[in-house]
């Protein structure tokens, strides 16, 4: 994709540096985040510079492979890449693509750390692939003048290219539909209204951002006709994790007879995860939901306190939507049933 | 109830002043707005100085004995009121406490201004016995060590005190009961994070704010016993007009049977109004979604963007949830049935 006229990846690796569109800087300030070695790497996936399945996926790949490259140095290589990988599983603990991307740099890795940085770079290039592919598929369920809702951020600022619920909505554009999209808020950290919004806006697709509080109501109004979501993991049983809210939304969905898909990468799929009951959900800082951050109207950044001062916080970052509720998985494979048998079928793919 | 020690009422009338609690500056700043005429009081309401049903309600009620008061001093008295009313009836297009109000001080006020203070200081009471009664019946719905869950602010800011879907709370622990609420933040104006938070620390109640997407995950783990909101307009035929938001949590309680009550006073029920599908719903501006505002750490306070600065927004602030998905509405008279034939009922006690 173009921000401002150029082309840029989500994430990528040159020499000994990963670097990346600083995601806590959009959309006010378009910034790359440069990041020395492995640990630099890890911090930006904790804080979130980079967020979003396939790009936290991408990331986690090129931190294993820094590591190695920085494991050359060390007296024992191996011993260096197991504690790296330890520390890089530590950042976030629910998005299934870092651990997949992790393990298959760190495999590389034991041959060697060119292989480590080759296993990464491939992984990054077929996740922007298969994205492509998702949005192809994807589009085939978009009809013109369709209005499309989608929650928090699937689109290519979560992947290294393309993104996943977005995909769809992108490629539908490009082949000529006229399509609005309701952007979810997403809150706490806002990153439908942020970042979904941001990317909609570059793409020139028509769209409103609207409070997490009324998907229901648009969809009891007949105002929804679709709505699209990403995954963090996806349980071999079709329960797919994601973003907190995606369950509520999926059950208004239910009610009101509007579709609900969900796209995403073979990468998010936990083929050992058994079901939705097996999904750890991280549960981040209070701070989130009681301070806000943004620029004023004169462009200057100030973190305010949007809630009572003396109350606490819960802020479970994800939720868990049961596979009955959701009417298909749109995949770069084509569009399958949240069942055990067709999803057992993608690990041909792999 | 007691703020720093010292009772306070939401609204009341003192000579031609109508004097509030400045619920936008809560929780950072309690400061009581005082309103020298019905422009003011009208100025009040539309920008949310005052809120919620019943607080609306009074303060309409008040307005039009100011607009009364005003008349005397005027040619034509009944063109004055007339007027007035017309303008009070435009603030705020959803609560149905504000029209009855309205129409109630303006009758009394067509005998004299002294009648229509009166009788805007009886409803003003009125509302305040009638919200302890509700926190009377509330209370047998709620038992020991309970999780509580509420959206939006319908406590005693928003009502002339006690409140609705807070009055049982608040009666159960003051009958010693141990309970945990869980404020839903609200979005957009965060009413649950900044004001029932600030009303459970008033009166020393554990609670959490969440954002407003968890509800559904909460209620899926068992974590909520059962949820209490307030209305803004109940139809006859128990369709409940209420926050955004209130629709998508009444879904999700219905799904995982968690009890969803909603708690209201007489003058919330529109005995006219066939169904919910009658009922208007405020579209407010996109500023509230796009915008927050608050102090820094230092106090300072600052308006912040909180969104993709090229982005619009939608903003409906209200949402209808059908009778079918309400196990009960919290009354003076007794928890009831949403059904016509319970409804039609509480005419009686008008």
């Amino acid at each position: 994709m173009k921000v401002n006229g150029k082309h840029y990846r989500t994430i990528w690796m040159e020499g000994h540096q990963v670097k990346m569109i600083h995601q806590n800087k959009l959309p006010f300030c378009f910034e790359i985040f440069e990041s020395e070695n492995h640990l630099q790497t890890c911090h930006a996936i904790k804080t979130m510079i980079v967020r979003g399945a396939g790009a936290i996926g991408a990331a986690a790949g090129f931190a294993m492979a820094q590591a190695c490259r920085e494991a050359q140095e060390q007296h024992n290589y191996f011993e260096y890449i197991r504690k790296a990988k330890t520390t890089i599983e530590s950042t976030r603990p629910t998005a299934q693509n870092l651990f997949y991307a992790v393990k298959e740099a760190f495999d590389a890795g034991m041959q060697s750390a060119d292989k480590a940085v080759e296993r990464a770079q491939e992984l990054a290039e077929n996740n922007a692939d298969e994205m492509k592919k998702i949005g192809e598929t994807g589009n085939s369920l978009i009809h013109q003048k369709m209005n499309i809702a989608t929650h928090c951020n699937a689109g290519w600022l979560a992947f290294v290219d393309y993104g996943s619920a977005l995909a769809p909505v992108f490629e539908a554009r490009r082949s000529g539909k006229d399509v609005f999209v309701y952007a979810d808020e997403t809150r706490p950290r806002n990153q439908g209204a942020r970042l979904t919004a941001w990317e909609l806006h570059q793409e020139n697709i028509p769209h409103a951002i609207i409070p997490d509080n009324a998907n229901a109501w648009l969809m009891s109004q007949g105002k929804i006709d679709i709505m699209i979501t990403g995954a963090d993991r996806i349980a071999a049983n079709g329960d797919v994790a994601n973003k907190i809210g995606t369950l509520e939304k999926a059950l208004a969905a239910k009610e009101y007879g509007v579709p609900f898909y969900v796209a995403a990468p073979l990468s998010t799929f936990d083929f050992d995860c058994v079901s939705g009951n097996d999904i750890v959900i991280e549960n981040r800082s209070e701070e989130e939901v009681l301070w806000q951050e943004g620029p004023d109207k004169d462009g200057g950044f100030h973190r305010i306190r949007t809630a009572n001062p003396e109350s606490k916080a819960l802020n479970p970052a994800f939720d868990v939507t049961p596979a009955k509720y959701i009417t298909g998985l749109i995949t770069a494979h084509g569009v399958i049933s949240p069942t055990r048998t067709d999803i057992r079928q993608l690990k041909d793919f792999l």
